[in-house]
């Protein structure tokens, strides 16, 4: 029988992650391609704890359908979080919570794109944005993204010609590229956005693994009204759990609000009861601090690994938080072809390729480090550093 | 500022469902509105034990990102389920583990429909999928639901003069009017849809939930390739968990499957292991059998109310399963107009405009049997009799 598929079926193909994964089965292989957490990180005892006190005193409620919008309670700690750490003001009544930040991004596409509409993204860019943009049927604008943040005087003149919708980006150690915007390059973005008719996506799943102290401004503090914060608890508690959120304007939560329910009508509520008693009864600062210790030092042993085996004409993007390190290959080298090589080494990355639209044969990766061990870290950047010397003759 | 939203998002309305929300927050006011299991029928205590299990044999790995399909075990206990309740070969990997079988709804449309694509639907119908189908702006026909199932005359009418992408049924005690297709009557289905190149979506979340043993032949058993077969564990072991599945043949399945990576990678890790441990542990048709004692004797406690309190000019669906009644007035009467006067002797129902595509005032009304106390039901009826009878005259 031949199906007869929506259009916009055609435009999502399976993502390269896929075609990692093949390797992944191999014990002996090395990876540095997931966007993996790492499990030591997890506060597994603290979580059983929790479901106990959960399934003790609220057994019933917590296995019933619930509120689309989300645990109350649960939105409440978000709302005063921002508060805590940014100044920022989010009414509790703003933020939706989702099946992840990724689920946020499908609600606020479905709400705003029709086919063709434009959507700018920085150049590289989250992939699993491109496919969700991708799967509405958008047209892309790609804005170079410097080592202090996005190229102002394109983000001006693509605005200007363009129009786009929407712009998605990820201010806080950015995947894949690790970047942050410079508080500089923050306001020189609002100043520009606050001009035209565009809703900012601020997608914000790493903002709390900070390695400095450096300032870092919401963008949501310096456009309210045009900017859509999505935030995640995959990266400081446990992605498994699958939830995120967003905070949206009354305006634009409403629609957002209709396609949670149309969806899904609302995310798992055992899930949602868990994580607020989670909250609720251990020290969320502790715990996250302890995170950034972790991945700090695992991102410190990897940068120097790098500095001492890999060729000096290879760059890497300075990173000061996340899970990322993006690597620059001498130009006309392709991280693809790499890839195929480095496998036969039994070491894996994510080539740049899929982090772009529509362009080949880059000449650059992305590096995990949250997720490998100390071990694995100097192994396989020893590998890799072999692989690339060879394939640089 | 004007936001600019996509065109579907003008399509969808508030459901009535929030309106009838404001009134459940009167204590006195008995509610036969929900479409909600009874909170007794929990296993919250083998639950708890299940969820210590999963977190002590498992923790690390059920709080990790996992695969987007779902939990294989789990999977696997759905095909052999599917094997052993209908004697159906569904293969593991053509199910799709989704977040409330709401969620394989909306791939599904996304995966199908452009706009102005034409669905055909029951009438009434299920208003979730209503919300659903019209988030991808899709046109709607309507086929008039029999009491013994839908009216096939008409089906190869409209088949043929229509030629809509899906159609979607409800073939086992449908939501709302309780009917159920005789097995003639899914057979004559079967031999009109399979000269057509359209997809049935079976939207099955009440099959379990039988008060009788007649045989009710999957129709996904009749029209494999054409069959998308939902379900969920929402009826059956917890709505609050937001587990449900899609059976699909595999070039539909792959397409569902991007679908699912695109809006939210996958659904909770932790409620997949959770209830598969539950399924492990327990006797899964021990636990299914008591769901159904109890909403059973509710059942016919309802109809000898009406039966007793009613006047004989209004008329009730036959009912062999599943948590809802199906109201018939007479002729000329707005069960939306008995609403508002109902709410003023505290008793709710949903009136039947939201489960028709663009019918007002009605005659028809749905009553929910599952989550009504004994009392309630007694009590509720009476009150509604009494409106009844003020408005008939």
């Amino acid at each position: 029988m031949e199906y007869r598929f929506a259009r916009r079926s055609d435009r999502v193909e399976d993502s390269f992650i896929v075609e990692i994964f093949k390797y992944l089965q191999d014990k002996e292989m090395i990876s540095f391609s997931g966007g993996f957490p790492n499990p030591d990180s997890f506060p597994v005892d603290a979580l059983k704890a929790a479901s106990q006190k959960v399934f003790e005193s609220n057994g019933k409620n917590v296995l019933q359908y619930s509120q689309t919008e989300g645990y109350a309670p649960l939105r409440e700690f978000i709302s005063k979080r921002y508060k805590q750490v940014y100044d920022l003001d989010i009414p509790s009544d703003e933020i939706l919570i989702t099946s992840g930040s990724q689920q946020a991004l499908d609600f606020i596409a479905k709400t705003f794109l029709d086919p063709e509409d434009k959507v700018l993204i920085e150049e590289p860019s989250y992939l699993g944005a491109i496919q969700t943009f991708n799967s509405y049927e958008a047209d892309f604008i790609t804005i170079h993204l410097n080592e202090d943040g996005i190229d102002l005087v394109s983000l001006k003149e693509k605005l200007t010609h363009d129009q786009p919708k929407l712009i998605y980006v990820i201010p806080n150690f950015q995947n894949p590229s690790g970047v942050s915007y410079s508080e500089e390059n923050r306001k020189g973005f609002a100043e520009i956005v606050k001009q035209f008719n565009v809703i900012v996506i601020e997608d914000d799943p790493y903002g709390e693994l900070h390695f400095t102290d450096i300032k870092r401004t919401p963008l949501k503090k310096l456009l309210p009204d045009q900017t859509l914060l999505m935030g995640s608890f995959s990266k400081t508690i446990a992605p498994g759990l699958r939830l995120g959120w967003v905070c949206a304007p009354q305006a634009i939560y409403k629609k957002l609000f209709t396609s949670k329910e149309a969806s899904d009508l609302h995310s798992s509520n055992l899930d949602q009861q868990l994580i607020f008693q989670y909250l609720s009864d251990n020290d969320y600062d502790t715990h996250i601090a302890s995170i950034r210790t972790m991945y700090s030092a695992k991102k410190t042993q990897m940068e120097k690994a790098i500095d001492t085996y890999f060729p000096k004409s290879v760059k890497v993007y300075p990173c000061e938080g996340g899970m990322f390190l993006w690597v620059v290959l001498p130009e006309g080298m392709s991280s693809l072809d790499l890839f195929y090589e480095a496998v036969k080494e039994k070491v894996v990355f994510v080539p740049g390729d899929p982090f772009y639209v529509g362009r080949q044969h880059t000449n650059t990766f992305r590096l995990n480090f949250s997720n490998a061990s100390e071990k694995d870290i100097e192994e396989g950047i020893k590998r890799l550093a072999k692989v690339i010397e060879i394939n640089l003759k």
